[in-house]
């Protein structure tokens, strides 16, 4: 973990910081003890900075959230088509949750234990329920199949996305657009060619 | 979480209490003190069934493993063309993850910092390459998009799958032979309905 001189510190790189010791102790188990020696700046230097570890919680999980939501105004989310939006979606969320990888991560291991982790919770479900209505929609325009329940396509494709976080690792020059394209092309159009 | 009377007690009652309790504070987090108490049995009584809790924890693995390698023996898992072995390993793999379901989540979340947990991430390594190797037969085959890699395939696979653990409740006369079918739809025929 790099550390930074206190007079070169800004809340930005606190905050970087303290997600990846979030992400690798749990949020629960990090005291502001460990957040003051990976910094390495005192804790009174980091209570300029924040109120104490449940803002840098909530300012993390917004820069998350944001990245999410944002998606939702674009006009690929906006336009067209139910399955075109809602595959638009899928793809930007993928690109989202790489490009913010630790914060997406720490997100998603949000347990509800503090009114903050309880209001992350509170966006994750109202983002899901966003693609939950698009997949219904989209099914109701004879786009997508009705066999499988649009709350449990939501499920599934939200496990196949967020297990993102638990794998992959990356890379200098990677493609996150290949990646992207790999889940869409499993999700909607199945990894059988189509003989039929 | 139900307690039994000592003379009551099986080795397989105590390791259904020691999956739940594992499951609840992690492996690392459960003291033999803990497992006495959600038991109600002393723990000399519980040293009387296990060496200690790694034996539980080995014994739990082992009883989802068994059930996911077992899969592979099956006659729709060494039949046929690979993408219907695969489909069949892929539902089958569900139904046992389901059936089994505390066994499962326990096995999912081991992290590695002892021998047996290493051993059980191994395991996993093994279950997964095998059906990493029947999707590329299949791919080879031409009945699956060569698009997308295999390795990358799978990965996306399990995410789907695995993510049942997280959010799956079950509840009585649940029939996941559905929720199985909704997985392999998903995966292998895509969302989408089939208008090309």
């Amino acid at each position: 973990m790099t550390t930074a001189r206190r007079d070169t510190y800004t809340p930005e790189t606190l905050l970087s910081v303290a997600v990846q010791v979030f992400n690798e102790r749990g949020y629960d188990g990090t005291s502001m003890e460990h957040l003051s020696k990976a910094a390495g700046i005192s804790k009174s230097s980091i209570y300029h900075h924040v109120a104490g570890k449940e803002e840098l919680l909530r300012r993390a999980v917004s820069r998350a959230l944001d990245g999410l939501f944002a998606v939702l105004e674009e006009p690929g989310a906006l336009g067209g088509r139910a399955v075109e939006r809602v595959e638009y979606v899928t793809r930007r969320t993928v690109e989202v949750l790489l490009a913010e990888l630790p914060y997406v991560t720490l997100l998603l291991r949000v347990r509800g234990n503090t009114r903050t982790e309880r209001w992350a919770l509170e966006r994750r479900r109202e983002f899901d329920h966003a693609v939950a209505d698009l997949l219904k929609a989209a099914a109701a325009e004879g786009d997508l199949r009705t066999d499988v329940d649009s709350r449990l396509a939501t499920r599934l494709l939200f496990g196949m996305v967020n297990s993102l976080v638990e794998w992959y690792r990356p890379y200098p020059g990677a493609d996150h657009s290949q990646l992207a394209d790999a889940v869409v092309h499993m999700a909607f159009d199945g990894l059988r060619t189509n003989t039929t």
